[in-house]
């Protein structure tokens, strides 16, 4: 193997997060030159803020179908599910929380710290998807909200949201779908489905860090996590962050404008990436559904290595990618994920996700899986022969 | 008059927002285009994230005397007291607040949803200072929090936090110290300060919107208003922002290195351009306490004209300046901080905030007065004339 080839970056963990593009350090470069006053500010320099505010709330609202008064930022996903998970659950108001068992922390450990009555933790089948009468069955006691993801983060899953909102609407429940890992990878259209609260975040389309969304269809209200100025309707209190919002709408413009492109690409890549590593890894797997997933991502289980090993050994050539999501990923335990889908411990510890996005390319797709493919023969062999030796 | 005087803008609204240093829009750009990898995530470009947070957590800390390990990077002010509150009111836990009428919107609000048994809102004098005798009395019946600024943003009054502080020492309450408009105006050490939380946000020191922190003082905790991963001690779950807080670092480490010189330059411009302003105006009256007060602000009462009147002729001439307070600037009611101090409604719709930062000039000091001397004349003789006319 020639180093340099060795050395050259492959960043495919973007489930975690992507690359700003350059239009979005543009915009928020200017927006800190130029927009640098606080849009409450009855001035001129308010004004200009309040401007790109308004526009970057037209261009997020337009990317998933939305009314832009109906869109509330907020500092990424994680808040944006807690503003609507503590909009109905652990009030003082009796609610029930119905939710699934592969969910992002930040739904999941709402649920988790509800008491167990105001709780139903809808399990998954083996492709990681929520069952539809196992949902049923929940809501014949009354629920305030379902919460369930549009796409899972590890696995690309997808849910049948719009069958689940049409059972909600049936039941009269509200329903939420965090859709971080789903806004600009699949079309939405918030106006068509029966969804009631959307969550998603900037960074995982390109934009920056540090900002994300709820959208809210039409007529239903929010309570709020903190208290303070009247910012975003009094929902979302706080000197709003107008670079960041700026750079979300442009990364959602751009987006909204390149989708049909951005999701062939994205499938392209991941299929050719993932074809080639099942054909070079004996008894690779794809975990979770194939039909219904995400274009971009692919979980592969790796029989006989040890998941951990395989990470490092990948990071030291040039391989970014992921063991379990970011959020939970300091933890050495198994995926929760892939455990609630049936996978034993050791096969939820052999899995890895790989995650594309625009700016990868197709040699990256094809050097990566080819790393993969000798970095796995050498620790598999070394697995075998330790084991031998044993 | 000339028309390119003018119009030429003089940014005097620094304690609703200032402007990036353009060191910090660079470290921005360069964290974005290259640190914009998860920093939970298990490889080089998550390590490079990491490094970067890391690196703003130490220059933030330095900038207040914090250990580097207690500062909770939050989404900025508001979120940073919330926090704070959240922690010890409204909580299930028997709790008690004691805080002040002028007081951010963000802590008021907290204070004000609480049930009257469990909250304190202490009074100010007329100088919009918290009367020391007045806690103690407070303090007779037991509280988990006091909560009190460092000083006020719409007059700049410092708040006697030290004796404050050592008065919850004695009474073994904790205290919280909302120091958005004091850090890097005045030097904190929180090391000998009397302080046990400590908020504060970048976009007040030339960093960006959008991210603030926590001090927490050895051995104190901290509960968390979100639920998710394990980000920042798992007191604030979610991606961190981190092109934002390693400009939030660069902005404290700049600000550190040049302290006493930033306390100097703003406080001559203020004091140049408050002289002038009270020169030139007739009756025109300094709000709160002069000899306790930031360097920066000045809030001063113009009589016989509307404050909003003559906000929007500022504004025309190229003044950027502030009524009350940005998170409550919305609404048409009178200064809740100035009405607080026994000022009367008509006294406080007639007085106007000026907030200066080291980006400022001494010739805009100068021209600001003089344009402001000739809108007032233009406008108290008009008003004059009015009810003469009348």
């Amino acid at each position: 193997m020639i180093q340099n080839e060795v050395m050259t970056e492959i960043y495919l963990d973007n489930n975690a997060t992507t690359k700003p593009l350059p239009e979005v350090v543009e915009k928020i470069s200017i927006a800190m030159s130029k927009a640098y006053g606080n849009p409450s500010s009855p001035h001129r320099r308010g004004d200009i803020s309040r401007q790109l505010l308004s526009e970057a709330r037209r261009q997020v609202a337009n990317l998933i179908g939305c009314m832009e008064e109906k869109i509330i930022f907020t500092s990424g996903g994680t808040e944006a599910n807690n503003l609507v998970l503590k909009s109905f659950c652990g009030n003082t108001v009796p609610s029930r929380l119905v939710t699934s068992a592969v969910e992002h922390s930040s739904v999941l450990k709402v649920a988790e710290a509800l008491k167990d009555e105001d709780v139903d933790i809808l399990p998954v089948d083996s492709n990681g998807r929520v069952e539809v009468d196992k949902l049923i069955n929940a809501l014949k006691k009354p629920a305030s909200l379902v919460s369930i993801q549009y796409a899972n983060s590890e696995t690309g899953t997808v849910q049948p949201v719009e069958e689940i909102g049409n059972i909600c609407r049936e039941h009269n429940v509200l329903f939420h779908v965090d859709a971080s890992q789903v806004v600009g990878r699949i079309s939405i259209d918030l106006g068509t489905l029966p969804i009631d609260y959307l969550t998603f975040t900037a960074h995982k389309i390109h934009g920056p860090q540090g900002v994300g969304a709820v959208a809210i269809k039409s007529n239903n209200s929010l309570g709020s996590v903190f208290y303070g100025g009247d910012q975003e309707q009094g929902i979302r209190p706080g000197t709003e962050n107008i670079p960041s919002i700026a750079g979300f709408g442009v990364a959602a413009q751009i987006r909204e404008q390149t989708m049909p492109n951005c999701i062939n690409t994205m499938r392209k890549l991941r299929d050719i990436f993932e074809r080639l590593v099942l054909s070079s890894v004996p008894g690779a797997m794809v975990n979770g559904d194939i039909e219904h997933r995400i274009p971009n991502s692919t979980n592969i289980y790796f029989p006989n290595v040890e998941g951990m090993a395989m990470m490092a050994q990948l990071d030291a050539e040039g391989i970014c990618c992921s063991f379990t999501s970011a959020c939970v990923s300091a933890r050495p335990e198994p995926s929760y994920v892939l455990t609630a889908m049936g996978l034993s411990e050791e096969k939820a510890y052999s899995s890895i996700r790989f995650s594309f996005s625009i700016l990868n390319t197709e040699e990256e797709a094809v050097l990566a899986a080819n790393r993969i493919g000798n970095i796995y023969a050498k620790l598999a062999g070394g697995m075998h022969q330790a084991s031998g030796m044993a």
